[in-house]
């Protein structure tokens, strides 16, 4: 398992933000309202994809047909970051610096001290010398050593009041309205969604029901170490991590999860990040759909690749369905 | 976090079966079938506890009453061992008892190898010296080295085939009818029941939803390591034990897997494994229910306890609901 992705992207972020604070492109969030009855997925245009969505639910919950699969292995799992919602930079990482803030408004002398100097300062080149040590001294100062109670606090007081860059809109309004029509497509059929994200399992469990009706319990992330207190009956979380929900570590994230292949799985492009994920829904003995999205439309959101174009590799040597959201996706953004 | 309970149980187990294979007791599986259509836990007799877990689901699923739960925090956890089903011995003891008889068959060279010799022979001793490392390699022989798959068909035969010690039945008849008029009942009312159980997850996931109406998703139980092949795209399984979840380990496995404190626990007295579970039921915010089984009942079941009285004087300190199988439950084992 390659277990430094999350904290690459974290770099990633950290430049992205000090090199690119804002950008040209002012958003384009859509507020059309033309959805049909008859159509559950009326921000996909009409084409193969779409098409082949739809196929596949019909087919694979009709009683009658050849693919058939019984409800209770109706597993839908759909990574978050880049997937379900905007990825640039990634929410978490935002979360992170904005606790780097508020510790060192609380803590002066933290202002002086690093990593949080470099944070504060907008360093790149702290982080790029420092590397993974670095990095997860910000994760240990910012995610661990507190309670469940205290974490959970600071993540909502992030969520309601945090804006993200470029589009000055809440987090929430970056979800992906296509992607929010899916998942009750899939639900009014049976499926059972879960998300299968790299971000901290806390982190997500506490938006998770708002932004998507997936339930707190039906979130798979990466975890830290946690210690049980008879005395408090509190839980601390601490380092080190003890499963990184990336690349290789998404079917095992599944396996103690769910303890099933997923029929339907959704990722994106970005960090190579879902491909075992794709992979182990495609091993299911059932029929299954896997989905890829391509951020392609540098108009309405961002346009960007993998240097070794693995993701996109891996669907067309698999026949995993591609999604170009700048042809397949009629809005991008949460209505 | 105390380890080596699992272990242990192996042992006491090991010893069980060697020194008393059979029992005086032929078992008084009862057939009654008196349930009144007006009553949701026939199999529990009239009394105080009985009343106190009917007011408590009434009281917390009426809206317009002060101890209303919402819907998505009722959240029941239930261990298994000794609390769902018989554990004298403890069923996944007996799985892997008969995986080494089978194994020594596919391979008689084993059968003069430790440990198989020793479980092959009835031992006791070697596993008194040999203590943990010994069990570990039993552990690491009949659970580990295979892909999922395997592991799960061999489950499935078990299962299918094997009879419980003294009463000659299947696994399937050892479980306690008055807990699946219980689970029922709180489902009935929107809880979600969950098993959190000393066993490893995937064992019981096979039978979860069979025996008990849990989907395997809503399994918390002992994990391994696993890693992904991407050429074969299969899980593997291997030491070391990722989680043993027991004692401090089951608010961390509930931490994982579900993210919210139960309202509704359920354990039992035998090895002390079950108090942290409650504890931590018990901090919800919301009203909360404690259960302890106490096995006390040498006629229709078995009568133990634990040297320490550990289970029971946290009951008694914390005022949780003890069960006198004896006396709370009409019948015993499911009809």
């Amino acid at each position: 398992m390659k277990k430094t992705a999350l904290l690459l992207a974290m770099v990633c972020t950290i430049s992205i933000r000090c090199s690119n604070p804002s950008s040209n492109n002012s958003g384009n969030l859509t507020d059309s309202s033309h959805a049909m009855v008859a159509d559950p997925l009326p921000s996909w245009n009409e084409g193969p994809l779409k098409k082949a969505i739809i196929e596949y639910v019909k087919s694979t919950t009709d009683s009658g047909s050849q693919h058939f699969i019984p409800l209770v292995d109706r597993i839908a799992t759909f990574d978050n970051d880049g997937t379900l919602w905007a990825e640039k930079p990634i929410v978490q990482v935002l979360y992170a610096m904005e606790r780097v803030k508020k510790m060192a408004e609380a803590n002066p002398a933290l202002a002086n001290k690093q990593p949080f100097k470099a944070i504060l300062n907008g360093d790149k080149e702290f982080f790029a010398k420092g590397g993974e040590k670095a990095l997860f001294e910000i994760i240990a100062a910012t995610h661990t050593g507190m309670s469940e109670e205290s974490f959970d606090s600071t993540v909502r007081d992030f969520f309601a009041n945090f804006k993200y860059p470029k589009y000055n809109l809440s987090v929430k309004s970056m979800r992906y309205q296509p992607q929010l029509e899916l998942l009750d497509y899939l639900r009014s059929h049976g499926f059972k969604s879960f998300m299968c994200t790299g971000g901290t399992i806390e982190f997500v469990r506490t938006i998770s029901q708002d932004y998507y009706g997936i339930p707190p319990e039906q979130v798979i992330g990466t975890t830290f170490t946690y210690s049980f207190s008879d005395s408090t009956r509190q839980l601390s979380r601490k380092m080190p991590i003890a499963l990184i929900n990336d690349r290789q570590g998404k079917p095992v994230g599944i396996q103690v999860h769910i303890g099933k292949h997923p029929v339907f799985a959704a990722g994106n492009v970005g960090n190579e990040g879902d491909i075992q994920m794709l992979e182990f829904c495609q091993a299911s003995k059932y029929p299954s759909f896997q989905l890829m999205v391509n951020h392609d439309d540098s108009t309405r959101e961002f346009a960007y690749g993998e240097k070794s174009n693995a993701s996109l590799n891996a669907s067309e040597k698999n026949k995993w369905h591609v999604v170009s959201m700048k042809k397949d996706w009629k809005d991008i953004f949460a209505k």
